[in-house]
């Protein structure tokens, strides 16, 4: 067990004040900046979550913001979704790719007018792809990492929690839809959406000086909810399939090995600068994809590098994430897996650091 | 005091196997990747560094290769450094800059040859930055990150330590040249560089399956020399004024700025995209620079933020990184001060945790 050498560079966020003040035991680093990955252990918190309520400090989830009459021309060139359809208001999961098809982040976009957009990202410095090409295009957009910091309330009790700040026009928010909330007399962008199955809203704080105030106000109103600070819960993102981007998958992949297709329109998504290189694997379909697996026997160890999937001498695919399910008692993981076996029920072996376990593709996520 | 939570997000090194077996005892994260921080304690590696030889895992110095025929033209691109006299087998410390003549980063530029670069890159995903530029402008270039990571050889007894290696041949390397010697059947380029004022060389190690025998032999032949398992001290690097890109400098300044106008020739860099930008702040000066500064009083702990340096009420400028110096016998640190308040030994209040405590700006850094 190594700590954590702080320093300047790995960013502090808002809510980091109140995050040390909750007693927080872990951090990882994300955009090389500071994210909790546990409060009292990894288990209290993941039943907490699904009983309670959670304040997340996510100001990780950097927002790159694209600004003018090009805005919206450069988000489609940005990645293979479709966008002509979508409207200031929605929120969709975008991957992004460059010109070979591989992601470089799976961000969420946050359309708030035409000529103006947030990408919410993921961890890689998604602004210096963003900017290169808007340059290179000599595009009439700004491209900057605002001061915006997400704040996610997870968990069952978090339309009470919302509602009590907010008032009760939050309850209408519709899944991965905005809307615009006082707070301090500013008026801030929340979205139903968050990085849990457990439901809840992710606040865009725009304005550091805020940061406190409203996580303050949020504890205070949700005491009687059993409130506390939390954070993306590594078991609950595995049962629930949310994948992450440099565990999951990386620029080695395609948005359709990711089991991303679904987001993929490749025919129509004109102007992205992956598109060519995807038209014939969207048409084909991936040699290896994104799957449950459920491992069997004793609990693993975090998984912090690939764990090899095998069929007796045969590598024929990797665990990336891994973790064992009070409430589903086994280990649930992602791995990735070669067609030959990616089937449902497919037996196989994963080399974890406790030796060789058993596992089985699974049919579809625990949540 | 944090844990880090590892995870395959964060990447291992080819050299992970013997800093963990050598004890490391803390990490921080860089490229997303881990680098240890401290072995046996932060004062004791300082001590060790400056008396005997340390192997250092800094892998996380990836390279961004350039490779074909335009592989020249985007280099020069990049920074406002003029590279045409460079030659082949030189490394060059360039500031990269967007277009508004913000730092992206702060590598050292390997000219392998002539249509084959690496950019051996500080804390921010570079590789992103000149992938767009290049798509942007169709330059015939590919741009990559190869299978290369940096083993640092650090400390007074490096030249002995690698000749026993290498072969005296390595003792003939002059200061940033690198030359090919051969390890296992591979050549590989070894320049005598480092993030230290102790002297050494950085082994660049292609082909991450001769990270732990190359490590092993580099342990092995040392026995004698007190070899140890090191990494870069936040003491020794503030003393010798090496700068951190994140802590001591970020996007939001210029290379004048962090004292790099040394780097840049402004005037006949032709094509480096933030040339326009740093035109007149090359003429006129920047109004801000980063300085050394003696903060008196009791030792200071880690800067993990800007600490704001005062003159009375007013704020003239922030330390980044501060340590307490053993071989000093005070607090030293960097800062970036205005300029009605930079001259040597104007006196300052500095803000840390500790309370304010009186500062100067000193004349030069330390060592």
């Amino acid at each position: 067990m190594a700590l954590i050498s702080l320093s300047r560079r790995l960013r502090r966020t808002p809510f980091s004040d109140g995050v040390e003040a909750a007693g927080v035991r872990g951090y990882t680093v994300y955009n090389r900046m500071l994210l909790p990955t546990m409060f009292r252990s990894v288990e209290e918190d993941y039943r907490h979550l699904k009983e309670a309520v959670q304040i997340w400090d996510v100001a990780v989830e950097r927002q790159v913001e694209l600004r003018g009459p090009d805005a919206g021309r450069l988000m489609q060139m940005l990645t293979p979704r479709d966008l002509r359809s979508m409207l200031p208001g929605q929120c969709y999961y975008v991957p992004i790719v460059d010109e070979t098809g591989g992601m470089l982040n799976d961000p969420v976009a946050v359309k708030l007018a035409e000529d103006r957009w947030w990408i919410s990202i993921a961890d890689s410095d998604l602004l210096l792809w963003v900017k290169g090409v808007a340059y290179g295009y000599r595009l009439d957009v700004l491209v900057t990492e605002p001061d915006v910091s997400p704040l996610a309330i997870q968990g069952p009790k978090s339309d009470e929690l919302m509602s009590r700040v907010f008032g009760d026009r939050v309850r209408d928010l519709r899944f991965f839809r905005f809307g615009w909330f006082e707070f301090m007399g500013r008026d801030l962008v929340i979205a139903r959406s968050g990085y849990s199955k457990q439901g809840g809203f992710e606040i865009y704080v725009e304005g550091s000086d805020i940061g406190m105030p409203l996580w303050n106000a949020l504890i205070e109103a949700g005491k009687d909810l059993d409130v506390h600070a939390g954070c993306p819960n590594l078991i609950e993102r595995i049962e629930g399939g949310l994948l992450s981007y440099g565990n999951d998958m990386t620029e080695d992949n395609t948005p359709h090995e990711c089991g991303l297709g679904r987001f993929c329109n490749t025919n129509t998504a004109i102007g992205c600068v992956g598109r060519d290189a995807l038209l014939r694997v969207a048409k084909e379909g991936p040699v290896k994809q994104i799957r449950p697996i459920e491992i069997h026997g004793s609990a693993v160890p975090p998984c912090d590098r690939l764990w090899p999937v095998m069929d007796g001498d045969l590598h024929v695919g990797n665990v990336s994430s891994a973790a064992w399910s009070p409430d589903y008692n086994t280990n649930v993981a992602i791995g990735m897996v070669r067609m030959t076996h990616w089937n449902t029920g497919t037996e196989l072996d994963v080399i974890t650091p406790n030796g060789v376990q058993p596992a089985t593709v699974y049919e579809a996520f625990w949540t």
